[in-house]
């Protein structure tokens, strides 16, 4: 893992759809966050509000199995292109990237955040 | 631009191709390259190494036409979503995620560096 560099202890992570190639959020990993994403084949991340280590879908359901790990040019980012189960993000929506800038809805619902997580979402 | 979040004045930009959906770079943009953006129609940034605003093109002439911006949910990640001119990569290749993580490049070489920057590129 040498080849990547981690500032703070972490790296961005893209996630990436690999059939549709919709970006579906972005995350941060740690070293260890990486290697079990590689060893275990599902994405793992690291959360810097809860400062721990987390899989994907472990309260969702909503797992992201890995098909390839991509670096870029300065090995200071990271692609996770995955299979996505159920949707990405939080909000219900397919990919967290649901809206533009000037406020449009783009993105596709996909489940109801509140039947998922069992508690109000925001 | 009250809708996104700035950390330390910046705010992580993906950098996506509209057509070909490729993911071309990962980069940064405080409110005034964002601004500059949306009103120009060209993918500015702000460079953390040379502590300045950068428009992407300007040494190379592989400009980013934009197309959308995206934000997510949380307001603390943008896409700009562009018709790249040229390559987005420094060292020639159309992407800078051109290697996975075990060292196979997957990426397509599009022009010589030393040509385009005319000094030897790292």
């Amino acid at each position: 893992m040498s080849v990547l560099t981690f500032v703070d202890g972490l790296i961005p992570v893209i996630v990436q759809d690999s059939e549709s190639r919709e970006i579906l959020m972005m995350a941060y990993a740690n070293e260890e966050a990486v290697r079990l994403s590689e060893e275990t084949g599902y994405a793992h991340y690291y959360s810097r509000s809860r400062k721990k280590l987390w899989k994907k879908g472990e309260e969702s359901g909503h797992f992201q199995r890995i098909v390839k790990i991509l670096l870029d040019c300065d090995g200071d980012c990271i692609i996770y292109l995955v299979e996505q189960q159920g949707a990405a993000c939080h909000t219900g929506y397919n990919s967290c990237f649901y809206r533009t800038l000037d406020g449009s809805v783009v993105g596709t619902k996909v489940f109801d955040p509140e039947k998922v997580y069992k508690k109000k979402v925001h």
